[in-house]
């Protein structure tokens, strides 16, 4: 005996989410039937409606409705001469968050990754040449995350930025504000020594 | 700045979900919009239909896309004469995967709970007495969970059954096979103790 041919059907359509088996499938289809129908409706008219419309900004690669996002829109933006690159969409909100930085950004939407084929067309480097080749960037700030990818992506784009006569900058890697220095990492804290600045 | 508008409300409509938070909702929607709109176009529809569809079994109250859902259908679980009753589809499903139940059920869809309003009313009680009223029914298996309302809910049904001069029997309860004795909480011990039977 299973459960209906529908109900079956909603649970494994469930399944494409991250992390989730059978068992929180069954459960959030259940939830749903249950409580909140009509909540469910409206996630099935906007998930339809994401999927659909939702595209890369020509300019930047982030998620975005629209042909352009509005960060890569807005004129002082580009007016600043920065461009920040990133490997995900919820990077730059996290950088946005700050609301330290006020430049465009360039979003990779991953990282180099030779052994599962990920070159550099692949997360968009050569739209990143003719931007560079453009004009109106003064620097560039690499904002990849702190792993080996990560770091090696920031490497690779380092040295397109030199071949295009620009300044490439690396997001500085230390202890965490407000971190306990025997909880940090090694390798966090060789790079927190390496990067000391005079007081 | 926030995700584009689409995105933003991607993101909210997912939090309808069970245990799903802002940061889950987030990794949900750039997961499938990175890598697998055919799986959220599916969802999309799927969710849609069986909300639209997905009622309640006229008979058993379980959820099912018919007016009458398959068990409830079949004569051979009808000849049985056994109902079995429990708070959920989900127990229907994990006692029908023991094969050793080959009656019919009644689903409450809960458990009575005075204080959220949950009445005999609201967990169909007054068509499972037209059910026990009818004839048919031979003896009803109580299969409420060993919690203090399923216990609340088990005994209420008793009487019920009891005032159609029926024989309603509770499932036990006692130590899990393969449990160890010592990790055992004192509740179910003493429920062992209680329902020991000559060997
Ligand atoms: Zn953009
Ligand atoms: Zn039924």
């Amino acid at each position: 005996m299973q459960f209906s041919p529908l109900i079956s059907a909603l649970i494994d359509a469930f399944k494409v989410l991250p992390g989730v088996g059978n068992k929180t499938a069954q459960r959030m289809a259940f939830h749903l039937l249950e409580r909140n129908r009509e909540g469910a409706l409206n996630l099935s008219k906007v998930l339809h409606d994401a999927m659909e419309h939702v595209r890369h900004c020509q300019r930047c690669r982030t998620f975005t409705e629209d042909a352009v996002c509005d960060i890569c829109a807005s004129a002082k933006r580009a007016d600043s001469g920065l461009l920040c690159i990133v490997e995900s969409p919820q990077d730059v909100l996290a950088i946005e968050q700050t609301a330290e930085y006020h430049g465009r950004y360039f979003v990779l939407m991953g990282h180099l990754s030779p052994i599962d084929g990920i070159g550099p067309a692949e997360i968009g480097l050569d739209t990143l040449a003719e931007q560079l080749a453009e004009g109106g960037i003064n620097e560039v700030i690499l904002a990849t995350n702190p792993t080996v990818e990560g770091e090696a992506t920031a490497h690779y784009i380092a040295q397109l930025c030199r071949e295009h006569g620009m300044t490439a900058s690396r997001i500085a890697h230390g202890v965490p504000v407000g971190g306990e220095l025997e909880y940090i990492d090694g390798n966090t804290l060789t790079h927190a020594f390496q990067g000391r600045r005079q007081l």
